[in-house]
């Protein structure tokens, strides 16, 4: 018995995908991916129609989907996260109907309880062997982690595995196992290792993003929670690794001895690891080769699936058991909702991600970001939209002052006595707009783009279309 | 968020178990198990009734069981192996309705199907955190693979996670995570660990034993399998490790490297990867300390789930990727049929285990059993149970022959080829009897007590009645 077949199309076939039907995919190869290109291409040469593309995220490497999508191969799609260059067309309307954003928790939920079933999984696997165990660990195009596709393995009607670097049975160190998959296919190369990782990730020598960044080392150091078994989680943008840098000194100096950090896995991560703060590392994805390194030769650096990571319910996820939590923000409202499924004209850029999982679990959720960018203010009276509700907002770091939210008033409290730059929202809504001045109101189209569903499942906002810059 | 309630009792009034429902337990911590005893008492005491156990086996341990059918409590039983002590009950009736016995691939199948849905599945877990996240690779009850938990942990609507040894949060080398987890129990003892894995597995000094050992590893020698890539399952009685020594003398002295062993690991197959005899070990279960030390510390000795390891239908398992697995009987008849759920005369005292799985997967499925035992020959004309069709099994090795069923010509030819002493199946069995007699026909009740059910669903044979022993 042996699964692997001939090429892409063979294995579309045999999968008996038919038009109408939902295919998924995983983006741990990011902007290096080949995979999803290559099966999209197959399926509108076969003449499928009507197709729903369900990743995990969309990145500019995907552009060609947007032919598709012209051209009536697919006609849904859902995702996590959207970059900005295909979220520009989104936000045109290229869709006849609407792109459903889900964040990395609630994606995998709604998988697996069948309100978005797969019917075909295409999982890019750095290598894999013939019976379909496969890892991210190893092979030329190794991406680390393949955290977010284990929920498309484990529920997808048909699961193909692509591979550049097929293996001997029993690959060792699988992720994905033999199990979950039907059929393998091999082909020159999954993904462009430029692409995937980068060669480091590096922080931020931007002095705004500096002080940021110290502030909010500053943020966590007062909170109360840095104490043994002190557990975190940051982004991989040069201000968020800043902060952990700074952290880390902390720590050190304190000899602070935390228990995890987790979510995407940076090499910065890695060195705190390294250095004794922290005992493990759960990573669903990794953002640079130190961090795909680590995850295969470190034992405490452990592979989590996005259940694990953050699917909500009852039975809990990583997130739940988070400390603190850096994320970052487009726009941020007055009641800490924040956004970051758009820029402040309200075109799709980005998605909530992890943003709304580890925000809902984190005791506290801290948005770091710039009071402006190019002379927009990044506080607002009402977010375009809301990614996560301010609820789960605990704090607002900016180079102009911190600002609370009113339901934490112990860490209010707590900040000030440190002697951090503590005020009111709206104080620092002003304080921004002193400098860029008042922004015009946008103008938006009145057709429904996008929907963002929290991780329960509920419509958090509704995002419109906006016209074509001339 | 923290997972870890009072007590048992606690627990399961908190899964929501009710009269009539299915509660399930794996069988890793084998006749040193506390874990089914300690959550059945509290079930009856709780005065629930009509349950169904699902385990995946059943031990002499498990005695006070009976008394809990006997009350009412429990009044279905589904199993891969019940052991003497307890199939002599079931033998006699002791259950109103049947005794389901399932293979270790097929039973996992059901469960994952909903042919028998689990309502609560405890996990008795050597080492947990308070979220869930456990293993049986540390802790004081250690015993090495959790494989036959995995299904249960991942289908059933309520999973209780029983400990003796919380460990902080993450847990590193989980094998089961925490969004499979409702609840976290600690209690002082899951288990005896005399009982739970044995100190060493020694294989026989039994003359008959030597001689069968050594024709199984001149059967391999001779297949033609025996080549780089090879692999190879095998049990843990006392032939098998003689088999497996002699195996591992042949592959040494011919420098053949093959690639894995799975199923049950014993020490022996620890000694066969670290001479370089496999790349990998494959393991649904440790059978000594030798074998668990190698799991916690070898990573190329890998966990599996009872799904990966065996699970019927399309998508395969290792047990298709099997060249040789080497299996006992306590009958076999002209056929090859093969029993080893009743003695002779017909007394459940086991069951198939991965017995059918592997010999459907394996290219080449080897009996080895003596010719009799306590002067009642082991070949018959027709068993008394179907444990194994006959036409997955492929030779059959005794101390007085090698008889080669007639599909499988070439093996046949080869074996001659090699001067080992074939002959037929009919020949060996007339051998037997002209030493032991032949056997009288044994006298059986009319009611059904079990059903042996087939890997992929089927009914294999029924089990009846045997009257009390005077």
């Amino acid at each position: 018995m042996n699964k692997v077949v001939g090429s892409i199309r063979e294995a579309i076939s045999l999968s008996g995908l038919r038009d109408g039907m939902t295919v998924s995919f995983h983006h741990h190869l990011r902007n290096g991916d080949y995979v999803l290109n290559l099966v999209m291409e197959e399926i509108a040469a076969m003449g499928l129609r009507g197709l729903t593309v369900n990743a995990s995220a969309l990145f500019d490497v995907h552009a060609p989907l947007l032919r598709h999508i012209e051209g009536g191969v697919v006609t849904g799609v859902a995702a996590s996260y959207i970059s900005g260059g295909l979220g520009r067309a989104f936000s045109r309307g290229i869709l006849q109907g609407e792109v459903e954003f889900r964040t990395h928790g609630g994606r995998p939920k709604a998988i697996a309880q069948g309100v978005t079933p797969v019917d075909v999984a295409f999982i890019a696997a750095p290598a894999a062997d013939a019976m379909g165990n496969c890892t991210g660990k190893f092979g030329p195009s190794a991406c680390g982690s393949l955290g977010y596709a284990f929920a498309d393995a484990r529920y997808a009607k048909k699961v193909v595995v692509i591979t550049d670097h097929l293996a001997p049975y029993p690959l060792q160190g699988w992720s994905i196992s033999e199990d979950q998959v039907d059929y393998v296919v091999a082909v020159d190369a999954i993904g462009d290792p430029k692409g995937i990782v980068s060669g480091t990730t590096k922080m931020t020598r931007d002095p705004v993003g500096l002080l940021m960044a110290s502030y909010a080392a500053r943020v966590i150091e007062a909170s109360g929670l840095l104490q043994e078994g002190f557990s975190f989680q940051t982004g991989a943008g040069g201000a968020s690794l800043a902060a952990a840098q700074f952290l880390q000194e902390i720590m050190v100096r304190k000899k602070i001895r935390g228990s995890f950090a987790s979510g995407g896995i940076t090499g910065c991560l890695v060195e705190m690891l390294r250095a004794g703060c922290f005992e493990s590392l759960l990573d669903v994805q990794c953002f640079d080769l130190k961090a795909v390194e680590s995850l295969r030769e470190d034992p405490r650096h452990q592979e989590i699936s996005a259940m694990q990571y953050a699917a909500p319910g009852s039975r809990g996820a990583v997130v739940d058991s988070l400390d603190v939590v850096i994320l970052g923000a487009t726009e941020i409202d007055t009641d800490f909702n924040v956004n970051v499924h758009t820029d402040s004209s309200g075109v799709i850029m980005g998605g909530s991600g992890g943003h709304s999982d580890t925000a809902a679990g984190a005791k506290i959720a801290m948005v770091i970001a710039p009071m402006f960018r190019a002379r927009m203010p990044m506080i607002t009276d009402c977010v375009t939209c809301v990614s996560t509700p301010g609820r789960h907002i605990d704090v607002l770091v900016t180079q102009g002052g911190i600002a609370v939210n009113p339901q934490n008033g112990e860490l209010k409290d707590r900040l000030r006595a440190a002697g951090l730059p503590v005020m009111e929202i709206r104080q620092l809504k002003e304080k921004a707009e002193g400098i860029t001045g008042k922004p015009k109101a946008v103008s938006r189209g009145d057709r429904v783009v996008a929907k963002v569903i929290g991780r329960e499942g509920e419509l958090l906002s509704s995002i419109r279309s906006v016209p074509q810059n001339p």
